[in-house]
């Protein structure tokens, strides 16, 4: 695994700040769908709208390169001119993220392959095999094209590379993948015997006496061996990431001082956005909370925390969003009204420096033209589109929020491996996902008012006090003995089931479950109970439990929840100076809820506020001389706040000023300033 | 697209209605799979039945050339003569639906594939790609040597092409068939840029430089693109339509004034019935109402009427229907006693000239064995057979009703372009299903008592007074300009949500929808919002409503119906001397019911009969000299009829004659006679 | 198909019996996953638990010949010695089950290939056509090494071909396997016309010139020809019992006195266990009920005596049950203590003489480490592994049971070819699944404490008084006759709906349903009514049925059940000196249950005990000179359960000792013992 090191000794992102003045507002444009008339108008409703910076070239590729080596950049030379003279930033894009017809057409084999043999057929987008040197070979040729005409430009701020890795082929199984994965293999295992022992080969007679023999796990008669599959989930995010960095070189070759990023997908498995997070100037992500579903916002949440966590704290940008609905859901809720200002600013209480749409303006045809947008089919004369003005108004208002940081002391810890490795096959039960385990912990914090970070067991965790590791089904022994120390000298950890029972290939730590948490928990699990598809069991107090439970002694922690049968449900370990607890269970939400608290409250860990109205999140930002209280009323009613006395004096957007109450509409925001506290 | 004349010139269907004598009884015969003993009580028990046509030689391919171009016609030659013998009339199949094995041997490359790539096996039946030039040269070769042979045998009254093209292989994704796509579209555009522009190529990167980069929408790594799915729908229809058409012009060359036919399949989206029935010379369908179902007789209305509609009025033949259960259904329920009579009638209440059935005797082995016949596997002394008999008896009591047709002043319009766009992906909700929101509004005007046509826009519309247009997504501006200006003339329109969204190649109407009817509705929508699986909507008045609805702007129109909060959920408008009516949600089945009933009042558009009991339908066919009136009763319940005074003087079915009232029995029908009006 | 004729002259068992003293007891052991030291302490828990047997080399192929014609067996020389010092018999795997990476590697042609035309990668396990001629050689050759080494090893105990044939790869759609199927063909059916004749293939055009042109049933466009479909079956099975058979060989000819078996599964259909069960010496089994399931003991009851009818009541091994939970369910409970010793008494109860496991130590890593075992991740010190120790105690403590038998003299009757011809598609109820039907039967047998056999229809019946046919679907004309004499003899027969109904080939028997039983049962079915799903119909007493119902005349027998309408339901029939029912529709249990009560009662068959609690099961075995009963209490409560007076004397597990009454824990065992009964 690449250092999970964030390059902060060159901070590109002043630069890019500047420029904008403060927080940046816009989206994916598209003209080359359009006439220029059309173009014209847009530049005049951009301006009305407050736009600083878009997002061109996505899919631009055919368009550019419609021949091999026949390059026609005409169209985005003069539209970068346009943009340099109306002052908005252009975020552009390497164009990669869709080959164009004659490059498939010319080398079908980088076209990629499913696990059961299908060769995927060009026709939508992101037709490539990631590790396929053809492709790679075009892309960056491309990408040096692009730097080499536009590295100067004076519209260019950011650099986009490609788009979404992953989305549609998060792993290829050609056999061009195949060769890549034995070389990545041999890089990783010394000889074949040190795979074969970490992949357990013995079992099922799948030991290998050459790398040669090896294949990716392509669809076979039954499960295909576990350490296998997550080392090609690891492998498939490598070959993303090598894609990522051969353009980035070039990038970074002609235009040394601007940014560059890739945009992430909100909750999505295949790219680990903790180890690429390092690797980007700045970390942006796409994130489409479902209008229809009341809890979205808590989802939402968890996914700007989980990229925040992947540099170390930094602002991000939110690189794309819906207007309204999107088109890909069974059922495309739209945003009611208020309800895409109130999540915007969510993710700017989250650390977001950006908040930016796709798209501009609505596509006339193809697969999205029905996917909302800034501008949509209806035209400007729209609710949604004043609504899109108001906001960009309103992020006008506060631009020194750009570049402010989010400072937390609790944390929850999530690693993409273990994540990879909790949801294979063959497990006690076949349907622990990893983000519902995540928010089992998450939204209780969430609702709580104690606001996290999301970063991986390796991190730096001597800054905060409550650590919460939810299913951390892979831990390896050096991280459980960091966990293990960092307990002793005083935190609170709190685990949940399934924790702690893998090493880095997937190989069981022996003696009683969970292996490298036994000292710290005071526990010992003997065997895991799946609970049958709705069954519940109550506890010794209020409360129930159901998915799971398991048959856990107590060696030294005492049990805090107690199943009706007496056995333990959740325990409390006093280790050094710290806390260890663990849950064993699936906890309602209100028991969950309480059993955090006290965690919090013995970290001496707190909410922003005291005693908000449930539904209203507070979240501070802070900033070389001032601070920011975001106020997000998610509920839809009006709410009454208390402030402590004498300290938010300046509102932003409201006319109100110095009081220590407000009411906040229903769905409303607040936002207010005060200057910073002193360092201590 | 062909274009939508009905050759009206040339009538080859009266010297077909002269041999039978009126109307057509008997079904599928499948002798060959018999002994020449069952052959021959199969002739005794026509006779009682009083069968007078039989469809010969479906699946005959393999017997009649066992190798490539030997050729054995002596069973049928017998068998012909057998018939003429008896003065039963064949309906000689062209045999060319499930090509034999050698040919798959010979040729694997005929055999069809899926947009996944995979070759499918021979061991069914329609193992073809109807662009194989292979499959269309043996298939021609073979309809050659049955003209030849057959032309001008006694037996022959109408010829059979094929079977339910494109049942199993709607299309076929395979090299050739790219090819012919290819061919296809070069013929549909002008050049490779009015393809781009059509398909909207910006998006994605997909733009095209040559035709030769063109694929069939196989499967991609995400949605392909909508215009292409949609050309490919309309290649594949065609591809099908070619293999009809060559079948056709070989008959025809050898027996100019033999009728041609192709059995459709009722409610089947793959095949554009009122672009193909011009094509025949009488349209014919194949229809299985689902017993279960207790509205399948509402449906398989709709089935006659779209298909009615496809020779502008024509009879035409019920080709195919179950004597009892169907196999291959989950659960495949028997049509209880008195079911089949009542559906048979009312085939022929809708317009048919023949009531036939798959199949004459139940095939003892195969794929079809469970599916019911006229002759059970337990023989003649049976329910089943008893029934079939009684039925035959009766339709010969009314021959002269073949020939009459029907007369509306209502249609519902349909168009197959847009049928297949609608249902693409990426859409606001992902399940509205053409078929689904048309019985939304057929099944109200089917109970109202009110039969309509089933028309495409671009019909001669002159004759109707109301129009009611189901989510008819795509609607050229020309097509929006008649509909316009027919409602400006006095028509009476409504259109339902989702209608005139987007043209020909799936491009998005701008400005607010639904842009070619903005003028005629008087509205204009900003945005859908699709409602959450099981959401429900209060209506101002009582009622409810669902799955979708709009943010939508009044121009014109004045709310006839609001939601709980005002906003509108259908519109009038007064537009000319016309009116025009808006549903922007899927409304409630009775408040449906309750506007169709106030729209068809204004339209002065009436039921058959006034104050029928619910469940009973009443419908009218008209003969040169003659008026028929049929009723059924699609009640479990005896239900009273009251009849116009004095008209309905001759009962045919029933002793009865000579009333006013009538009773009819749970499942009963009656068919009553009276002199036709003269001509107005 | 395969003489059903069990080897009864040479009994290869009384030496493995002898060797063991007992029943046996362990389970599968692969120390290759572990170190020398685990090796050590593996040995002293076995002595520990009265380990006697354990199967080792399962999966060994690529540890003995890590690559061609290398072998290396110095791991098995040791283990084998090792356990030959300890007294431990080995049943030693002929480690054919999963070929290595290097066999795949040079001959990928012999991976498996699916319907749609995949072929299956390797990297889990039975990557392998059954009929391929290099996977066979290669088997074969391994398997001459293995009986060469250690056919005279001390250690030997028991041969242990292969494992569980079919588990994954049920069929193979190879062409290599399609040559093989034709030729199958060839000796199956005299000539092409023959075959034609049989697979009726008039229907659909499918008429086969040349056997040239047959292939398997790969992915058509529609259903395929349910003859070939059945004949595949029937194929893929021999292709199955082909390797097995000659791996048989080749053990024969260098052990010819150690027994040879392999490991069937519970409720498998692909596997016809009564035509293998007779080319074994000893037949055994896998079964993993469903800890979840509460009626699981029931179907695991099934499933032994269906396995004890392959070898005509011999008794069989438990091959393979699980300690705790199992890791390829959606939800894998786990074993509540006592439920594992419980479920172990039961196969002993059915007539099993070994008591095994999957698998002795819990693996570290691979795909089935969640898999419970003797001794699990945790160690020894667990409840599990002092269950499992307490378990071998008390299975050491009946050594005479081993070698008893079963006696019954009711009996289920179930035909493998019925039970794949039952399940293909395009039936009447498309989810007629033959084990459910069998269920439909069996479990009110069980309940009422009635213990059967469960026989091909062509077994020897004569020692039956008691028959029932659940949905034999396929009847041959001869199987038919002989059950119509055996109950014109004085059996009594109950056979339920869709018996009856097709031959060999799966052509109906004309004139009425079940053709070949209407004799018998005196009744004539016209027509099978599918209901609807949920939909269910009263009897005319208390009682209800659902699924399916038929249009039944009777013609000799009387109506013992009605519907609500009057139809019947279920019918007698006196046929010469026996009985005759018929069930035609699926009857709620209780009515079930009583109507079987009856037919038992009439046949003089009578529950082991009478007045047994519900729950409790009681089973009888039949030594030389003792009798054994066996009382399982399947209830969570306590039991009281009163004995015959004065007839068992002596328990074996229990302290208590000559009492007429017994108390019986909840999940509690007993086992008493009595001298035979003299022969009569």
């Amino acid at each position: 695994m690449p250092e999970n090191t964030t390059d902060r000794t060159t901070d590109r992102t002043a630069g890019l700040r500047r420029r904008l003045g403060g927080l940046a507002f816009g989206g994916d444009w598209n003209p080359e769908q359009w006439s220029a008339a059309v173009r014209a108008e847009d530049y005049e409703l951009m301006a009305e709208a407050g736009v600083n910076l878009v997002t061109v070239g996505v899919f631009a590729w055919s368009k550019v390169e419609p021949e091999r080596d026949r390059f026609d950049f005409s169209f985005y030379d003069r539209l970068l001119d346009e943009l340099a003279d109306r002052g908005i930033t252009a975020d552009l894009a390497t164009m990669t993220a869709s080959p164009p017809p004659w490059l498939t057409e010319e080398h079908p084999e980088i076209l990629p392959v499913t696990a059961d043999g299908l060769r995927l057929s060009p026709g939508a987008r992101q037709q490539y095999c990631p590790s396929s040197p053809v492709y790679r070979d075009r892309a960056t040729r491309l990408v040096e094209q692009l730097a080499t005409r536009y590295a100067g430009h004076p519209a260019l701020g950011l650099w986009h590379i490609n788009n979404e890795y992953g989305c549609h082929v998060a792993a290829c199984y050609c056999d061009v993948s195949a060769a890549d994965f034995r070389n990545w293999l041999r890089g990783r295992y010394d000889d074949i015997d040190a795979l074969n022992d970490a992949w357990t080969t013995e079992v099922w007679a799948q030991r290998y006496t050459r790398f040669e023999q090896i294949l990716p796990p392509r669809t076979t008669p039954y499960v295909a061996n576990p350490a296998q599959q997550l080392d090609y989930q690891r492998f498939s995010d490598q070959a993303m990431l090598t894609c990522y960095e051969l353009e980035r070189e070039v990038l970074r070759r002609h235009s040394p001082d601007i940014p560059v990023t890739t945009n992430f997908m909100a909750g999505f498995k295949p790219v680990d956005q903790h180890a690429w997070g390092p690797r980007t100037d700045i970390a942006s992500i796409d994130a489409y909370p479902d209008p229809h579903d009341p809890r979205a916002h808590i989802a939402a949440g968890l996914a700007y925390d989980v990229l925040r966590g992947a540099r170390g704290g930094d602002p991000w940008m939110l690189m794309e969003q819906a207007a309204g609905a999107v088109s890909w859901r069974p059922a495309n809720g739209v945003k009611q009204p208020g309800r895409m200002r109130l999540w915007s600013w969510q993710a700017v209480a989250h650390g977001a420096d950006a908040v930016l749409f796709f798209q501009w303006r609505q596509s006339r045809g193809g697969s999205e033209k029905f996917h909302s947008a800034m501008v949509p089919h209806a035209g400007p004369d729209t609710r949604v589109f004043r609504e899109i003005t108001e906001l960009g108004r309103e992020l006008a208002a506060a631009p020194d929020l750009a570049g402010s940081r989010v400072h937390n002391r609790a944390a929850v810890l999530l690693d993409w491996d273990s994540w990879w490795a909790l949801e294979l096959d063959s497990h006690p039960v076949d349907n622990l996902r990893q983000l519902d385990r995540l928010l089992d912990c998450y939204a209780p914090l969430f609702e709580l008012g104690i606001p996290v970070d999301v970063v991986r067991p390796d991190a730096d965790l001597s800054g905060y006090r409550l650590l919460v590791a939810p299913s951390l089904y892979l831990l390896s022994e050096e991280d459980g003995a960091r966990l293990t120390e960092w307990t002793a000298a005083g935190g609170h950890l709190l685990a949940t089931f399934f924790t702690g029972i893998v090493d880095d290939f997937d190989r069981v730590h022996l003696g009683g479950y969970p292996g490298p948490l036994r000292e710290a928990l005071g526990i010992r699990v003997e065997e895991f109970q799946a609970q049958a598809e709705g069954e519940t069991s109550s506890l010794s107090v209020s409360g129930t439990a159901d998915l799971w439970r398991e048959d856990l002694r107590l060696e030294g922690a005492t049990a805090e929840l107690a199943f009706a049968d007496g056995s333990p449900a959740a325990t409390l370990h006093h280790h050094g100076s710290g806390t260890a607890r663990y849950v064993a269970t699936r906890l309602d939400p209100a028991t969950m809820r309480d059993l955090i608290a006290r965690a919090a409250a013995e970290a001496d860990v707190h909410p922003v506020l005291p005693d908000l109205p449930h539904g209203v999140q507070a979240a501070l930002r802070h900033g070389d001389d001032q601070r920011y209280l975001i106020l997000l009323n998610h509920t839809d009613q009006p709410q009454h706040i208390t402030l402590p006395k004498d300290t938010w004096q300046e509102h932003l957007l409201l006319a109100q000023t110095h009081a220590d109450t407000l009411e906040l509409p229903a769905h409303g925001v607040a936002v207010l300033r005060t200057p910073a506290e002193p360092e201590h």
